[in-house]
Parts: structure tokens; sequence; C-alpha cells
């Protein structure tokens, strides 16, 4: 039988796991309306950021509430740490799927992205949702294994990143001003998402090494 | 006479207050290596993110050792709490300004900003100056005052942010491609730069505020 402080706990990882999943259909709902021009759907994802960034408040108030009461030590204490930390990335990564529903709004009708670039974008988009749903699973699991391949996928997301440049560079005739400084913002939003997924793989993967390096 | 855990809390102050003069002390000289077109200091800004990054690290664990030790309940919880997030804001922070200083090194002997923009660049340099300066005399006295003069000078860096993008739009000749993705990208360094430096005046005001409600 579990004891209270154990469930606290577990509700704190259920939490992060339910964040995190939301944090990523906002970034996959993100992407379609930013590729397909959809503004109800950027519409959606905008007013859905309240939300994670009330979930965060709350974990930050329960995390807090739970070492005020039980007063957890070593990997325990580490543990409620890290998932405050990770709450605070989970955020972020919320606020990065904002970013890009308001760029996709801000243009409709027009689409922010120039044709020629679409292709790119999807891909870093469909990079963004794999690593989401792997985070997710990590959060849930504490695979290691998984979080290292968020590692690697990462490596593809800065292939891509660095792809955008090079058109954005290669053609001066690309697109307009506007669509040069949407796609650059566009492409830092993608690439920072995908550091905040490899920076909670990582986090997990302290916390299973440490536990047996302690155990 | 003050007791240990008292002493302890004050330590963690005091690397708070001293990593944000280095942070603060890093942007300024991005801001120069960017605007006078100065490799070595572009180096120099570069290296010190380093040090910003480990005293992060160092506040997190001690951060958790003197929870664990003393096990600080309420406000002094919350305090630990708030110095640990504002602890990664600040090391946030740092890497902004190293963002700065890598774009200064990347086009140099060219200057990223194109001369017509330097101007307003100098002004959101002096602006983020400003603004941090304030935010480690805030650490150091949890003046509430101050601290909030830091939300009204973010006002005059978001005006500044806008005048960029629209001179950036206003004209389609205002330098190469390569110019308008760098001046997107700092302009948003700094506007991320300013609105961190916010968060950790928020935190403060919020601790205080807390404290003054609960007594």
């Amino acid at each position: 039988m579990r004891d209270a402080y154990h469930e606290a706990l577990d509700t704190i990882t259920d939490e992060l796991v339910a964040m995190s999943r939301q944090v990523a259909t906002m970034m996959q709902r993100a992407s379609v309306a930013l590729l397909e021009v959809d503004r109800e759907r950027a519409e959606a994802v905008i007013e859905a950021d309240e939300e994670v960034d009330s979930i965060n408040q709350d974990i930050e108030l329960s995390t807090t509430e739970l070492i005020a009461l039980q007063q957890p030590v070593a990997t325990d204490l580490r543990m409620v740490v890290a998932s405050m930390r990770i709450s605070a990335t989970l955020e972020r990564m919320g606020d990065l799927a904002q970013h890009v529903a308001k760029t996709a709004r801000m243009r409709y009708p027009d689409p922010a992205v120039p044709p020629q670039l679409t292709p790119i974008f999807r891909e870093m988009a469909e990079v963004a949702d794999r690593m989401a749903a792997k985070m997710g699973a990590v959060l849930a699991s504490k695979d290691v294994e998984l979080a290292k391949e968020i590692e690697n996928d990462d490596d593809l997301m800065d292939d891509l990143h660095r792809s955008v440049l090079d058109a954005l560079l290669a053609d001066e005739h690309l697109g307009t001003v506007n669509q040069a400084v949407d796609v650059t913002l566009l492409n830092r939003y993608y690439e920072r998402y995908a550091d905040h997924a490899v920076s909670v793989a990582r986090r997990v993967i302290y916390l299973v090494i440490g536990e047996r390096a302690a155990s």
C-alpha cells in the first residue's frame, strides 16, 4: 500500500504527464494552424495557453506544499525539485506553441510561411510532435533509453533549423521582409521547443541515473 | 545573532545578487561588442556564460540541500523556492547575452546591426542595462517600489521592440536578408531579456507582499 506522501508524489507526476500532453497538442494544432492557414485553430491554441500557465502555478504550489508537509529528503526531494523545474519548462513550451499560433493569426488570411518553405516547416512540426510525444512517455515511464532518443531527434531539429536559415539567406526573393521576419522567429520557436524537450529528458535521465547510483 | 539557517538563506540571496550583476555585465558587454563591432569583447561574453551556468547549478544544489537539512516552511520555504526559480531565470538572461555576443562574433568584421538601426539598439541596450541594474538592487533590497519601476521600463522596451520591427518592415532595402534575420533575433533577445527581468521583479514583489499579508 502506498502512503499519502508517495501518492502526492504520484499525483504530481500525473499532472506533469497531463501537462506535457496538453502542450504537445497545442504545438501540434499550432503547426496545423500555421501550415493550413487555419485561424480558428490558431485562436484555440492561444486560449489554451492560459490553462497551461495555471497548471504550472498549481504544480509550483502543490510541490511547495508537499515539501512543507512531508519534508522529503535525498532522491524524493530531488524528484520534487525536478518536477517544479520540468513544470516551468513545459509552461515555456506552451508559450512557444502560442507564439506559433499568434504568428499564424497575425498573418491570416496570408500564410506566414512562404510556400517554398512549407515542406521544411512541416518536417520541423513532425519532429516537434515526435519529441513531445516521447517526452510525455518519458515523464510517465522514466525510460532512460527513450529519453536519449529525444536528444537524437534534437539533432534532426537543429539540421532543419539550419536548412531554414540557409534557404532564407540563399534567396533574397523568397518572400517579403514580413515573411523573413516571421520565418526567422518561427524557426527559433521550433528550435527552442525542441531544446526544452531535451532539457526535460535530461532531467529525467539525471534523476534515474542518480537514483541508480544512489541505490 | 543569526542562526545557521538564516545565514544559509542570506548566502543564497548574496549569490543571486552576485549572479544578477554578472549577467548584467555580460549583457552590457555584449551590447558594446554588438554596436562597436568588438570581437574580443564578444568572445569574453561567450566564455563568461559557462560560469553563470555553473552558479545556477550550485544554487539549485545549495537550495535543495538547505531544504533537506533545514526543512523550512511557510515564508522561508517560499523564499527558497523563489530563489531557485530566480536563479534559473538569471541563467536564461546570461544565455541571451551570450546569443547577442555570438551574433556579433558571427558577423565580425561586419556589423550585425545596419547603421540606420544602431540608435534604436543603443536605446534597447540602455534600457536592458537599467532594468538589470534595478533587478540586482531589488534582489538585494527587496524594494517593491523599485521592482515596480522595472515593469514600467519594460513598456519602453516593448515600444523599442515594436520600432525595430516597424523599421524592418518599412524599408525593404534596410540591409541584407542576413541583417534582417540578425536584427529580428537580436530584437527578440533584448525583449526576452527584459521580460525575464520583469519576472524576477514580480517574484520579489510576490514574496514581499505575501510576507506582509502573512504577518
